[in-house]
């Protein structure tokens, strides 16, 4: 029995198959372009496999709502002829097999709640650190879901004291994306982080902010672990940054885990939201398509 | 067959008796003073009754982790006599009857959830905003818990620009509770929130706060219904005003229910505590007593 798993991203999609035991025995990465060119990528790639089902992570805001005359659609995202494509339409018209449909990051919580950083727990946090910032959650062993998805990259945080940069969000201009993501890196000084890997100041107000977002996470969803991924945090230099403005903000007004234990890398790297994806391929095998 | 209710407050103790259908036929409110004094007040209205299960809603922080050896304690509380109290061990070793304990924050978003603001919903937030600001949440139907519980009142928030007042708050001076809660009314301005009643400019700095913390809630947890109770809140023009205030930050983001029916108050108005620890008394009945 094979799994497919696809996480969908604005830059590429990785499409993956597995065996039953979750190993996984072929991969391809497909540049984002137009969505027929895409798809047209991810089903070369599928076709050569008897699909069992299909697990999908994607880049959003999607529509999660089952109920919903859209369930399954890329919603109003600005990136051109993507806003309102029926993602899950299009796969489960050529392969016809149950297809588990969620965000990039709850697919990579899912599976490092699963498989990785998070195993043995019953709640975790992923958050992506990137061009965007995006989070997923998994509560009481589910993943967290409300109204929709959460969108916990656009918090509203305090801004540094000494920060000039106005932040780059379209929507909130300085909000965490605005000030934390990699853009703000390179809008704040001019070139791009990975050159900036040696000046301690950068860091220093980079953590400063990610310890804000975590220490709002931490009160309001207490989870058991905080993982974080995503480009901006293969600076590793800034786990104990972050872990050290997060407990001077914090003021030890809630117990957490250890802080070495308890904000910490992906156990799976960059798989983890193919491998969530996966997870969510495999729950989702036997049941009803409609 | 009857069910105990305790929602335990700093300053009192409600108990309430019901039949099956959850309908109140005897309540009782008992000034907090010492742990066996408060308890004797409990003793005393329970007595009479044959209860078959009890539920508590409890002042915080308390240990809601049944693998935890302080599992049914109130723990660092700075409430003289009741740091680290066995309440369920205390009102167990009376009853002999199974005992549901959450905090006060979650039984009453829980009592909302099942038959309050939320019902038909599969989410929720609950926040008090009164002395204190505690919050509580139902994801996917279940109460939000994980390494604990969560403590809401204490989101990092920017500082209005024209708000002087440094804050209350022991542990982080300027957080939500710090500049929101209602002592942060009085040490503003000098003189208690229900006499500033008239002022517009105190409801709307109280609003831009309210609605900072409900952006950030919303980004996290997506809850279909936000319910907003406490002292500060039975001052209903500020319902408006946070609407409003919500709105401008969110700035179109993400998609909320309608904002009338999104921010709203509770359904049980006050007994939303009592009656969400009566449901849970309910569901824990005929469980194993441990």
């Amino acid at each position: 029995m094979y799994f497919g798993a696809i996480e969908a991203g604005g830059t590429k999609f990785v499409c993956a198959v597995s065996n039953e035991q979750l190993e996984i025995i072929s991969r391809v990465s497909i540049p984002t372009t137009s969505p027929a060119a895409t798809l047209e990528g991810v089903f070369e790639f599928f076709d050569s496999y008897e699909l069992s089902s299909i697990g999908i992570g994607s880049f959003g805001p999607i529509d999660i709502n089952k109920q919903s005359k859209t369930y399954g659609y890329i919603t109003s995202t600005p990136k051109p002829g993507w806003d309102y494509f029926n993602f899950v339409g299009a796969i489960k018209s050529r392969y016809h097999v149950p297809v588990a449909f969620t965000t990039d990051v709850n697919a990579a919580a899912y599976g490092e709640f699963k498989q990785g950083s998070a195993v043995g727990s019953s709640s975790c946090l992923y958050l992506t650190i990137g061009t965007g910032i995006g989070g997923g959650a998994v509560v009481n062993g589910e993943i967290l879901e409300g109204f929709s998805h959460p969108e916990m990259g656009h918090l509203l945080v305090r801004k540094h004291p000494e920060d000039q940069y106005e932040g780059h969000c379209p929507y909130h201009k300085d909000c965490f994306e605005g000030l934390a993501a990699g853009p703000a890196l390179e809008g704040r000084y001019g070139i791009n982080g990975r050159e900036l890997a040696s000046n301690e100041k950068v860091w220093e107000m980079e953590a400063s902010y990610i310890a804000q977002a975590l220490v709002n996470y931490t009160l309001i969803l207490r989870p058991e672990k905080i993982i974080l991924g995503g480009g901006v945090m293969k600076q590793t230099q800034l786990f104990p940054l972050i872990r050290a403005a997060f407990a001077a903000l914090l003021n030890n007004y809630v117990e957490t885990p250890e802080l070495n234990d308890y904000i910490v890398s992906p156990g799976f790297g960059d798989n983890a939201g193919i491998m969530g994806s996966l997870l969510l391929a495999r729950e989702t095998h036997g049941s009803v398509i409609d």
